[in-house]
């Protein structure tokens, strides 16, 4: 089979070392997945992207569907091909733009009626038409569209939501069986439930009754103490097959990542590395930078005193602060690979430190060494 | 000594092949500049300029003296130290910039009083203060303060300019010689004259009077019919000593390089290529192709089947055009990419075509190969 996951270790946190196989390629879990919403990473080159050793990256479906189209794409020949990545991709459903961004949605059994942020336009999406679309794109791994509420949600709404997540992840199951290809691409189900244990403990429960090849654990980092998100996580890994990976959708700041992976968790994406980058917020490893504080002018530091990057091998804070300041696209190009390799960096130490079962250590080492945000 | 230039062979056309070497390096003439305004090429870093082959960039006196200052950068060990560029740069006076995007300008005897397009605070700039400041900076090869006025001119106002040109070149030269290193930078001349051949005569043989290490023909290409900027730049160059280099300033359309070339000019810079790229303008071995037209949306060809850049191996127009539409920053970093190696390459080929002394050739069949533009 293409699609494969093989899970290598688990250490005394809980904390997972795993290798997903793909039609493109293997991926070393824990992992983060940078967001390429309109099948671009925001700022940088596929090239750079590579030379950064990422293995998979997220694209956005509701994006993607708007402009240029998935018909587009899939006449030439389909997402991998169309942005000229080879490794692996994976695609959200579209839900959770249509239910941020649209414009005048209408929730309905059936699926969701909206208007493109772009142009006003009306369209539909519904879990056969989420689902057909992505096969059009041709993701390596698509999730199941899912109903996404505001947060924080009252409890019957919750379960409301929960409740049609599973009706339309069980028909998102049987088109995919239908018109899909489970050798070209995996379909993700999802986990809702809001903040709610009892009602992520029954989605758990319902999802992986459809025997997805892997889940995702959604509709959490949208505003909640950190320590909820924590907790639902737990609820839901605990009860997840352990031989499946597991996704929590949209996460996070560097200092929950370690958080996350010893839930359980195998694999993250969050729009932060790259957004901050272009907002001129750094992470290092001694904390937040804001590089257009006027203290930097002058600055002829690096970046980050312990980052091996290429931005930090040959640039100063001045020099980026001095790009920030005139709005020069090099700004964000060189913001944007910074922040990238540090988070990729983050990682590749996460998972050395699970396959040494000293994730605990680590972590605490790591946190102490941010300091307060220099903001 | 340096500084110094070799006149390697000189072909039928009158083009030079050259050697200019600087403190940064060893520069094959003749060669085109990249434009590097505020300290950065926009859309492109250091290391890919490295990996075009860019031997030597221009920057921009006035945007780096308003922003972040010449004294911040000295500083910091110099321009090529702040935006960490181990190679060439040339400074323009920053003249230029004052008579195109400075408001309330008051030309005197003296100097130039203005108010900067970024926040309307007062400077003036003298040919001693330009001194100083490109001192400051410690580029390469610096520029003399010349009058640049509006186009088309009246002799008596061409006339004026250039005679203030001379005087301002005499004082440029006197504060170098007492303030500057000429171990460490080249100062140039400036010819000015406007479009009449006897003040480009005349203000030839006054700036060469002044001895400079080399000359730059100012005041072209901003307006005037192709074939008047070729004859005024054939006024200056055949009374250009012949073994200084010579620049022509701002040009131009990669059609026109090649007649630059065999009227002797060895040195040529313009924001054409990368300012066109950010519009989507695209230039290629079978003429303009602006990727923002419709016809290029299931497009699966690269920009051009002849070239060999990273853009044209990698990536097709229907994705280019994608990104455009999309205001991607990834498009204006791979179409600069594009049009810098296609600028760059051309100049290669036209290298090589003077060694070959067939530089008329190879340039007749260039000009047959490009198509009529396809906007």
């Amino acid at each position: 089979m293409s699609f494969s996951f093989q899970l290598l270790h688990t250490d005394p946190t809980g904390a997972r070392l795993g290798r997903l196989t793909t039609p493109h390629g293997v991926i070393d879990t824990p992992c983060f997945m940078p967001v390429g919403t309109a099948a671009t990473v925001k700022g940088i080159t596929q090239d750079v992207l590579e030379s950064l050793d990422v293995q998979i990256l997220l694209a956005n479906t509701y994006h993607l569907f708007l402009r240029p189209g998935h018909e587009l794409i899939r006449s030439l020949g389909g997402l991998h091909q169309f942005m000229a990545w080879p490794r692996a991709i994976l695609t959200d459903s579209g839900g959770y733009q249509v239910f941020s961004l649209a414009d005048l949605r209408k929730v309905a059994e059936d699926g969701v009626t909206f208007r493109s942020h772009l142009d006003g336009a009306e369209y539909f999406l519904s879990p056969e038409t989420a689902a057909e679309i992505q096969i059009a794109l041709g993701a390596d791994i698509f999730m199941v569209l899912d109903e996404c509420i505001e947060t924080p949600a009252p409890r019957d709404a919750a379960a409301r939501a929960a409740a049609r997540t599973f009706a339309w992840a069980q028909r998102s199951r049987e088109y995919f069986a239908a018109h899909g290809d489970a050798q070209r691409q995996a379909q993700f189900g999802i986990v809702q439930g809001a903040t709610f244990d009892d009602l992520r403990r029954e989605s758990t429960d319902q999802i992986t009754s459809l025997d997805f090849p892997g889940y995702a654990i959604g509709g959490l980092a949208v505003g909640e103490p950190h320590e909820i998100t924590c907790a639902m996580t737990v609820e839901a890994s605990a009860r997840l097959p352990k031989e499946k990976p597991r996704y929590l959708m949209g996460v996070g700041y560097p200092e929950q990542l370690a958080d996350y992976v010893a839930r359980g968790v195998d694999m993250m994406d969050c729009v932060l590395p790259t957004r901050s980058a272009r907002n001129g917020l750094l992470f290092t490893s001694a904390g937040r930078l804001n590089i257009r504080n006027a203290r930097f002018a002058a600055d002829p530091l690096p970046l980050d005193e312990n980052c091996s990057c290429m931005v930090c091998r040959r640039y100063s804070r001045a020099y980026l602060r001095h790009l920030v300041q005139a709005n020069e696209i090099l700004a964000a190009i060189l913001a944007t690979h910074h922040n990238l390799f540090f988070y990729l960096d983050l990682m590749r130490r996460l998972r050395s430190a699970i396959a040494a079962d000293s994730l605990a250590s680590f972590s605490s080492q790591f946190l102490s060494q941010l300091a307060t945000p220099s903001e």
